[in-house]
């Protein structure tokens, strides 16, 4: 595999653009791998050179000279990272009627120009491809567009707010809305003026951009019939709860006999339903489809890094359709090494059947301190012939669980082996919300 | 865009194959819009060509004779949907060496043969692709390979086997292991001997594949320590319930500080995690990496239509990344219907408040009923002056709804316009055990 360096340009060089280059530099390796290519960021397009950047670009990339861009042959791809309809929808234009490949995270431009864009795209034959204009980095494009060509989908329905999602989810909770509206505030996870999110304007113009991957056709912004959270009361989530119902901000865009509904609303979610799981400021989406039955994701649906991951994704797909890497072989790069099993860290839950008689809670806890195993939560019922304990224990190395446990199985006091399970519970979520 | 006709051809013609011909056919436009091709099944290799198929190929295409595949230069693609390891693999192994592309579905083959296949596709140039090999329809592979490949995957978590999720899920709900076995056996979910499925070595295999996709790194079968579902009890649920856990089989792969852990184990899922919400004979997987924090993919894990969605969607990638279709443009390709939206049909929740005094209901459920709108459940609450009637009505046309609460606001019990929100609690799940 020859190794070809791909020279790109950036539109933008804010949070998103900074993390783009970052992750090009730090993650160039593996995108060789995947791509046979290395992308390196030639030029980026801002309108202030001097002004202090969360990643540093090398010296003479930062331009304010669009045509530098456009102009260039050498530049085999761009990335539009800038945000805005005007002047990004011109810029992007020229850019694809000059041949150049365009990957987009902007979702206004997208809802709002999709048709003059893929239009130039097609008649140039050159991609432009958005995955990052909807949900950050949850892939949905790529599947709806790549998995599910054969799949009729007739629905997709999506929380694609992840601040009306916070704010109804706090709710549940006990919260007001004001209290939970100034909360995603203070977390910025809601502007100081939080219309485009509240009044599901922002869900609607995913919803378009989702409608239309779906089914194939042009949705725009104005066809989708969006109701936002603002009058969500407290009596509603009451209601909810008692019918075992979460409410959530769900947009639908539904195939029926031809046609097509797509809609945002505050709805009520059926408990067991997958989009009931989407909590805090996640984003879910699930698609229905004749030969799929239905494909839910769910993950973070904004965030600098979160996005700027979903630009270099596409930035990957597109390099990997055109050159002579091999996308899908060469996974085996590297030999690990191997955990020894006991150095296995995780929460475990440990249950022990033992004699309901003094002292034998304080034998059991002095057994798992020796080993420095600290129990997180436990709980004693009482059995036929004693008591059951049931213990929830924070992380700790598998070893040291089952020596304590060894140890506990010789106390007097234990009538069997004690048996263990790992605990599922933590989270990649710092920062959304949860506790 | 050129169409270019494509002859492919597959390894068996059983329940998936059958499927995937049906696919390619009934779905041949959507492949052609997508791929600019147009796959065309001209052989297939089975044991018995005279054998009653569920879809049948045209005459002359099943065949008994490999090399009639492997020696037909015209073949551009080879999917293998026959199972089993051998003679599978030697098959497979020929058609990569020929510098044939091949996608399989098959997950033994893919634990246990992956290495020398791998270096075959990789040393001719060819794809090798195996989704459907892991959780059917869902697209795990693709999303690790493509969408994640600067995301640093440091953890992937699993629910890969649908017979055991079942069978937890079902003991959640009261029924002893046996007893949810033998439902799940009746159902089809699982296998007169249910082995492979409740010792874990079913999961161990996908854990492998997954395991080896995320970290890019070989990992065999019996690297994977896997405990199965046998001696999940009913205490460990009741336990797990009053402690605010779920009990799943959970496979785990996990780098730590460079080394790998990959496991299979019965563990407590808190019930807020994401893959708490899969139920019944789903999949769930759930992606933790530096960039994306993380990303939960859930659905039918299992079944010959969904499995065969998976094997087309890799054929669809292999022929769009080397032909000259445009799989990222082209998305706009009909005009469709808009719904009026009166149309829309849902299930909805409505809200009244009302005077509490006698007939007021009658009169409420007389409106509903004038315009064919169901009640499927009712609460009245008292309130400071009156009374709330929370209503769930059954699916309905948005129009009748909106008539008859119009009516009911014109009532001289009504206090305030009745409130409505859609009601999301239909899945695309029959037969997977929900009721």
């Amino acid at each position: 595999m020859s190794s070809v360096d791909v020279p790109v340009a950036l539109l933008g060089y804010g949070t998103v653009g900074s993390a783009v280059n970052r992750l090009l530099v730090e993650s160039a390796g593996d995108i060789e791998r995947a791509t046979g290519h290395r992308l390196r960021v030639v030029r980026a397009l801002v309108r202030d050179v001097g002004k202090e950047r969360p990643f540093r670009a090398e010296p003479g990339v930062l331009t304010t000279d669009f045509a530098s861009i456009r102009d260039d042959p050498s530049i085999a791809l761009v990335a539009e990272v800038m945000g805005g309809v005007d002047p990004t929808g011109g810029y992007v234009l020229e850019l694809l009627q000059a041949g150049k490949p365009v990957v987009s995270a902007n979702k206004q431009l997208v809802a709002q120009r999709g048709a003059a864009l893929f239009e130039a795209a097609s008649s140039r034959g050159v991609q432009l491809r958005f995955e990052a204009s909807v949900c950050a980095a949850i892939p949905v494009v790529k599947i709806l567009r790549e998995s599910l060509v054969v799949s009729n989908v007739h629905r997709v329905l999506g929380i694609v707010n992840g601040t009306t999602n916070f704010i109804l989810t706090r709710m549940e909770t006990g919260a007001s809305y004001a209290e939970a509206l100034a909360e995603a505030q203070r977390l910025g996870y809601a502007e100081a003026d939080p219309t485009d999110d509240v009044s599901g304007a922002d869900a609607a113009a995913k919803m378009a951009i989702l409608a239309t991957v779906a089914f194939g056709s042009r949705v725009t912004l104005d066809e989708v019939d969006a109701v936002g959270i603002e009058h969500v009361s407290p009596q509603h989530l009451a209601a909810a709860r008692e019918l075992e119902f979460v409410v959530r901000l769900v947009g639908s865009a539904t195939l029926v006999d031809g046609s097509l509904d797509v809609r945002v609303r505050p709805s009520f979610v059926d408990r067991h339903h997958p989009l009931a799981a989407v909590e805090g400021a996640f984003n879910g989406v699930m698609i229905q489809g004749d030969a799929i039955r239905e494909i839910t994701l769910e993950g973070p649906g904004a965030g600098g890094i979160e996005t700027a991951s979903a630009v270099v994704a596409d930035m990957v797909s597109v390099i990997g359709t055109t050159g002579t890497g091999f996308l899908q072989n060469d996974a085996c790069w590297r030999s690990l090494e191997r955990l020894p099993p006991g150095e296995f860290r995780s929460p475990f839950y440990v249950y022990v059947d033992v004699d309901d008689r003094p002292g034998v809670l304080a034998h059991v806890a002095t057994r798992l301190a020796a080993h420095e195993v600290s129990v997180a939560r436990l709980i004693q019922s009482p059995t036929p012939d004693g008591a059951a304990l049931h213990i929830v224990l924070h992380e700790a190395a598998e070893r040291r669980v089952t020596a304590a446990l060894a140890e506990i199985a010789q106390l007097p006091e234990a009538h069997a082996l004690p048996s263990v399970l790992p605990v599922v519970s933590d989270r990649g979520v710092a920062g959304l919300g949860w506790s």
